[in-house]
C-alpha cells in the first residue's frame, strides 16, 4: 500500500532508530525556519517532533530540507 | 481509491481528533503566513480553518510547512 | 480517470458553490500575491479567475496557499 | 499515456486555444519573475514563449503561477 | 517503465538538440540562481551542465523554472 | 518497486560514484543554503551529507537546487 512506510530505506530507517534513541534533531524547513525536538513518529506524510514543554508540531515532510541529529 | 483519507494514518487521524475536539491550531504556511483557528474538515487535499468570526480559509496542505495544536 | 474532478471532495465541492453562487474570493499564492475575484472554472490543474473588468487569470493549483470566500 | 496533453481539462484547452489565435500572455512564476510572449507550444512539462525578437523561453509548469492573457 | 525519456515531449526533444548541437544554455532555477553552460545529459531527475572550466553541475528538474538557449 | 534506485539513470550513477570516490560535493538548496561534504548514502527521499566532524546532515532530495562535485 502507497501510504506504508518503507522501512527498508535508509533514511526511514534512520528516522526510526532517532524514536528509539529519544534523540534530539535539528529539522531545517523550506520556510528557513529551524525547529528542534525528538521525534515521537513518522508517517508517510508527516513528521512529529516534541520540544522541552512536551509541545508537539507536527511537520509536513514535504516541507523539509534537511535534518540533523544533535550532538 | 486515491482520494480517500488515509485514516490509518497518525497524522491523518491527529486531525480528526483535533477537528472532533475543537482545538485550536496554529498553521505556517510556505508563505511564511501564519494562520490560527479550528480545523472544520480535511480532505487530501485540503483542510478548512474557521476563525473567531466564522472566517473559513481553505488551505491547501501542499502549502503547510507545520501545525501546532495550541495551548 | 486521473484528470477528472473528485467531486465527492469538500474542497472541489465547495468550490463549485463558489463557482455556482458567483461568489467574491481572494487567493493566496506561494508567491505571496493575492489575487481576488470570482471563479469562472476550476479542473484538476488550474482554476480561472475572474476581476471587475473581465480580465481572466488562469492559476494553478500547485500555487495555491489558500483560498478565502469573501463577505 | 501519462504524457499525452488531456486536451479535454480547461486549462489545457485555454493554451491551446492561446496558440492558435497568437495571442500575447503574462506568465507569472514562482521565483516571482513576470515573463511575457507568445505560447508556441505546450506539452506534459513545460510551455515554450517567444518573445519579440524570437528568442525562445522554456519554462516548466511546475514554476508557474498564473497566467493571464494580455490586452 | 517511468524512468525512460518520454522522448516524444517536446520539451525532452528540445533538450536532446541542445545536448546534440553543443549550444549554450541558461538556467533560471527556483532559488533565483541563474546558472549557463552546455548540457551534456538530461534524464528524467536531472540535467547536466558544464561549464567553460568544464566544471559540472547535476541540476535537479524539479529546481528549474526556466531553460533559454543563448544567442 | 517504486522504492528502489533506478540505477539505469545517470543522475543516479553519478551519486553512487560520488560515494565510492568519497568526493566532496556541495548542494545548494531551495533554501538557499550551501552545504558541503561527502556523500554517505543515497535513496528515493534522501542523501545522507557527512562533513569534517563526521556530522550528519539528512537532506531531503525535494529540496536541492543541484550538486556539484569539488575541485
Amino acid at each position: 500500500m502507497a501510504n506504508e512506510l518503507e522501512t527498508g530505506l535508509p533514511s526511514i530507517r534512520q528516522i526510526q532508530t532517532l524514536i528509539r534513541e529519544d534523540k534530539e534533531v535539528e529539522i531545517k524547513l523550506l520556510t528557513n525556519d529551524l525547529v528542534t525536538g525528538k521525534i515521537r513518529w513518522q508517517d508517510t506524510n508527516c513528521v512529529c517532533l516534541v520540544d522541552h514543554y512536551d509541545q508537539q508540531t507536527v511537520i509536513w515532510i514535504q516541507a523539509i530540507a534537511y535534518l540533523k541529529p544533535k550532538g
